[in-house]
């Protein structure tokens, strides 16, 4: 059974995801779907591939992903299916795919998504998710080749990130996603040579007093306290016990953290 | 495997839709079962109705859809099951199936449910959802002809939907819906012949103090422009590009929208 | 096929639950996943154990429930199988379990989480969810036996719950949950003897002026008007007619609610 995930701005208030999941099963009736997020911020494209990225590599090979974040639809962007690793992605060529399909594995191949043969008969100028990237998937799926989809196309739309920069004592890295939970995750990872000795590590992130310590555990702060942690993504998170470190200190996406230390005891 | 819509207003914070679920398991182990929203906001009839109606038509013949917005759970209140077209179509007889039911096709039969063989074995006062229309869902989609359930009834409540109004200068319509992302759907259909010509159409709404121009996509307004497109559901729609034309424009479901135009050029 | 469900505090805003679902269907390609909740509030362990709970009872012989609300995520908390009836629950042992297994029938087992050949190959700090807890689930339901999996334990930790008191003329009961719509759940149990004689009970709770009559049916109350009724969990609750009784009541989880009456007419 194939396995289709999903993640779009679309909310879960209206029939938008339903719709897709419904034009899916009709081109693909034993289709596993799976949603990521149906919540990213209306037209957050850096969100949507954070979330897909974050998520897509503990999927299956052969797994097909959908993302529509796609404030252009209706333009003259492109959509595309990239196929990389052993996962296709399909979606707005506006940078949505991009952070996962670049962790996917080596790039195979793109293709400009242009034979309306494996799109629903009527398109709407309003919603490619339902008319054309949902059933790009279920054929997807089904194991129709990209390649009738459309023209091969060199590359597709790489998102910019920041990447931390070296100081004399550590790194300065940028906040790139608030989560649910008021988590602050940050474009630090946890390969860097600093957080061998964990120890050493002092965190310098919005408006704390303090430079944080590196905890192993939330609970290892105390109640309502701030702390630094390797998180679940493998980037360093800054983080309140019992809270939100988004709220209590006022940490937004974009925003500096410095982190220092690592020298051996 | 048969597909089992679900539609309903008890949200996702508590247990009603999973429980749902178990019981519709227990019995139709294999079947398929698809949220279309449970976000509908509570007690509204008309908005569940809208956002059935909109996605029902994307499902492949056989599906039966649930529907459960049902804030006279317990009195006298009917349940039914609709029989239209390819699809069947269960929940309390309040108008929330009809929209969707009298697209759906040709009417075959309306069956009230009454043989609490097809229920649980306990039914609550509260939560019919649960004791009633999931094990009807679960026993339609094992094949338990309707006409087991109960008697047969006439028809069924039908809701009461505006009606655009002919101008001078073409049409009066109303807004009746608002989704996710503050587009204001209007029930401005767009067959209508004035969008033969659509660089002639103007569309006044809300606080607007311009006319809009009738746009091929989001973005071919300015960012935060207003614009009006004929949107997914057929209908015209009132939007604002990258941002909320609910807000921006001081509209809500009731609200008139006037199009004016249709001449050749 | 296998039903697995999930009951979290991650939201739907972000990829955690989307993450659990691919480990799972990466072991367990054919589990059935269901959602009972993700917006349990951040950390409450009480209000994931009562959805749970709530939720459980209707699922068939067999099913594994996983509950993942885990402030103590990282620190020294076991994770835990329980077997009870035929079902398994697997999560932390702090209490998130508890009022749905000791309902599911006799206790059988409980083993401590502790053999890694069941969790992913890398287990993070912050997301044992993912990590530990979804790829057991799987392993569970392709009938993995639990043992195989740690240490036997002579019990698992017991979520201590409000019972009523009895008073002169009736029973002092707790609010132990506020639903989507305002509805405030207690501990008062349609099984008390005081129910049999329904005509005669009156319900003190929060702000209002007057005791509440034992409805039928929301719609028996007039419209805003606030009512008691004996709710789908099979206890007392209080709601209002088209509104929230949380709100218009001033009703909060842990308020006292009086109930009188019970007299032979």
């Amino acid at each position: 059974m194939a396995i289709i995930t999903l993640t779009t701005d679309f909310g879960l208030k209206d029939w938008f995801v339903g719709s897709m999941k419904g034009v899916i099963l009709g081109i693909a009736p034993s289709a596993r779907l799976i949603d990521i997020s149906h919540e990213i911020p209306p037209g957050d494209i850096h969100a949507g591939a954070f979330a897909l990225a974050a998520a897509a590599r503990f999927f299956p090979p052969g797994t097909v992903h959908v993302a529509v974040v796609d404030p252009g639809v209706g333009s003259s962007r492109a959509g595309v299916v990239v196929q990389a690793g052993a996962s296709q992605f399909a979606g707005p060529d506006n940078g949505v795919l991009s952070l996962a399909a670049s962790q996917a594995g080596p790039l195979k191949a793109v293709y400009r998504l242009e034979n309306p043969r494996w799109f629903l008969p009527e398109v709407s100028q309003t919603f490619h998710g339902r008319d054309v990237f949902a059933p790009v998937a279920a054929h997807l799926s089904n194991g129709v080749p990209a390649i009738e989809m459309g023209s091969k196309l060199a590359d597709y739309q790489r998102l910019a990130m920041p990447t931390p920069e070296r100081t004399n004592t550590g790194w300065t890295g940028t906040v790139v996603y608030i989560d649910r939970f008021g988590n602050a995750i940050t474009n630090l990872s946890n390969q860097l040579p600093i957080f061998e000795q964990p120890a050493s590590v002092r965190v310098r992130a919005g408006r704390s007093s303090e430079p944080l310590p590196l905890s192993a555990a939330y609970s290892a702060a105390p109640k309502g306290g701030p702390l630094a942690i390797l998180g679940s993504c493998g980037l360093l998170e800054i983080a309140v016990n019992g809270g939100r470190a988004s709220d209590a200190l006022g940490l937004a996406v974009g925003d500096p953290v410095v982190i220092e230390g690592g020298a051996k005891p």
